[in-house]
């Protein structure tokens, strides 16, 4: 009879194991290098022999998820956990059968398997939730800084719509620009054009510099001081809670040692009544 | 009979309702789209839709602000808050009649309402008001880094008039040359063209660099500090009076023992010499 | 008679004057705007009007520095203060009798009278006080830095001394590319010119913007986390003093409240015996 | 007879001389700016004169280690410290024999004496130390950008591999462009030029400026936020520790306090019972 649930706890064993979670790792480098090789100009030979090595890799893939599903007690539980879900859908992607004339497709679909060392690695993992943290904080300071960029592209457009180099004809391209501008590549090429037509256009480049470098430096340090606060809150809880429970150990030790001396006089009022 | 105060009680209800508030939200964003869309090269027929839309945004947004006057109590103080005069500006400006010719005019005036939003979202108003508490705190440092660029702008027409490109011509053609230099923007072109009449120019360049540079990043240090500071004290005050409370406690519970032993004392005393 | 001390004393007031010194900043905002209208191409009636305000300036600035100087009970204490040698520099150096043929030197020397802002106004001579304190913990980032610049400035004119840019000469021009790549400003076009000669030569511009860049991280977080731990251990120690002072109060408290008890029964023993 | 062990403790005072350190301190520098005034055009006189010079230099270098190793009771106990085979490996490498035509080779081993400065300044010692130590904490988030720069520089070659300019010819040459697109040098030619292609390759562009961006931003608060905290948390030890040891003195306090009622108690009652 097929025992179903010792194949589980094997499979259950299997993944948790440190060399098993090495070899995976190997492999998931192993692809990005050969679709990385494959974009060289190659012989068709080795072309084969990458073709080959990517089919036996998508197998192993398969295999793996499959070995992760069924270790699950209940294999649906496997969807529960975010990061399965992004393993799969990388999996089943990488899965959709391409002909030989588009390669380019297919290396596209197979590349983001990639993503699949930040699932295998703890320490990405955490480095992701983090940046998802910080997201949260600096969401609003994006609104704000887009708003600045939609008026001064809409500006832009009005002001300088004649350039010959339409780099102000909508307010797209505008927007594309300034983000230009706020790299700070060529801006001066920009500027010194519209500075023919506008002389005094260079106002609106540095008022535009001054406020988007402003917003920017402040959502920085926006972002420093919140994770700093954070965490000092509770380090410094942790600290002072020890510190309250020796006065506390100390308040409770007086109010025991206020007993006794009720006590004691209570005693010796006693004694000396009778 | 037209009863006023229930007017206005209805109408500060309406304000202070969530989805008229973002459906005021939706307007503003639609409004600024439209703007957008109108940028780009239309149809005669989608302008005239956008130039019917845009009459009835305007006629919303004069109801809108109506509505808020009339919410209050005494119409004339809604201009207290200096977040509804700016409101009533953007909204005023917007009314300007323009006749067709000069639509690029009205462009401008209207895209302002997109400003709205940050006193609409209170989130955008706290970014705004920590960004001014940040701006006096660098107002010093912005003085000391014009000192600088002004003497280097000065010193550049002395030393480098005679260049072709006109870089250096007057002081105001060299402070917006400077800060094309701060930015990285090409300086090099700016430095090697003026290097071939004074070989050591690039001490000049060097010497700039490393004090804007250097001023701008205590500036940043600066605000990161202040800001953390502050932050910092507030929360460790209130760490701290808690602890002193419990310390303070303490002190008054010793004191009470001591009240306490004295009276014992005097009790026995008083009981032997009898 | 004349009273030397009463006109050294009107002096002392003079200068301490609030008013007086407003006077003089606006000269010094003046002078400086004066040398900033003498750099465009003026009429030659309005070049001798600021040629006439300029020597007038001149005049006021000597009169108010001998003011200062006389000022003081022992004149020659004057002399004491670095700031007031810095400001006795500078008007002495814009009294250098220039003939019309080089106004430039003439603008040259006149114009770090603009310097003198920062000793009028305190909060600026605060800041370059704060900048002094921070280039001191910096030197030896610069003299490690120099040392990864001046090893790969004689590496490039090894490996590149053959490029027809002539960016790699000698140390000196390869000391000035190696610090164009670190502000990557046209690095690229530097780097595309070696690859020709040596097609692995990205390695070597890689490997330097990795370090310098690492290395101008450290130094900044280096910056924010001496000046953060100074301010922090300041204020911390004032806390913890208050602190410690209530805890000691409370040991004392404490000791005082053992020689009662001690006394006690020295008593009770004392009358159990009688 | 020969004393070994006198010559030992000789050379041991002598390596711990601060005349001997700055001696060599200064050669270091002086064979740093030779080989620096070696990479310029240079007479034959000149030429022969540094030759000279720098054969003195590595005599000189080659005694120091000398006299260094033996001064260790064992000489082989120099080998143990991984900066004294630094410096080992660095004047061995320069002793490689050099002929006359290839002076560049020899120029490129003997610059790398310049390091020696690092192991002979501590202060430089430990600025090292201390970017190794960040160095740890920003692997990951390496490890974390190049799986980003991967996956975006595998497809733009298969999006953009028709561009004439060959930025995206294959995975290598996309890796080095993205780099270009990240320090934002010439970075709108780059995307232009694909935009001719693809109009929409601006997305392409932007999101990976972005996610860049962010990434690095979150590794240098990263950085800041450990070091900070490393620190503090030593710091406050320090300061708690303190205090924690003054509330365990008081509780010991009030023990014997407590002590002490209990048998002042004990005395009366028996005192009673008698």
């Amino acid at each position: 009879m097929f025992n179903y649930k010792l194949l589980q706890e094997t499979f259950s064993e299997v993944i948790s194991n440190k060399y098993f979670e090495m070899f995976m790792m190997g492999i998931i480098v192993f692809s990005a290098m050969l679709i990385g090789i494959d974009t060289f100009n190659l012989d068709p030979v080795y072309e084969d022999i990458i073709f080959t090595l990517d089919r036996l890799i998508t197998i192993v893939f398969v295999i793996e998820i499959s070995i992760r599903i069924t270790a699950y007690e209940k294999p649906w539980h496997f969807f529960k956990s975010g990061w399965n879900i992004f393993d799969f859908v990388i999996v089943t992607i990488s899965l959709v059968p391409i002909d030989g004339n588009n390669s380019d497709v297919a290396r596209l679909l197979r590349i983001f398997r990639v993503l699949r060392l930040i699932t295998i690695m703890p320490e990405l993992k955490g480095i992701i939730n983090a940046l998802f943290k910080s997201a949260k904080s600096i969401g609003y300071v994006l609104i704000l800084m887009f708003i600045i960029f939609y008026i001064f592209a809409v500006s832009g457009t009005v002001f300088f719509a004649e350039t010959k180099s339409g780099l102000w004809s909508d307010v797209g391209t505008a927007l594309l620009t300034l983000f230009r501008v706020m790299t700070f590549e060529g801006w001066t090429e920009v500027m010194y054009e519209t500075m023919e037509i506008h002389p005094w256009s260079w106002a609106f480049y540095l008022s535009f510099i001054f406020l988007t470098t402003f917003t920017f430096l402040n959502m920085i340090i926006g972002i420093i001081l919140d994770t700093l606060n954070e965490e000092h809150k509770k380090e410094n809880q942790e600290a002072e809670n020890e510190e309250k429970q020796l006065l506390r150990d100390l308040i409770e030790q007086n109010r025991q040692l206020n007993e006794k001396i009720d006590k004691l006089e209570h005693t010796i009022a006693k004694h000396h009544k009778i």
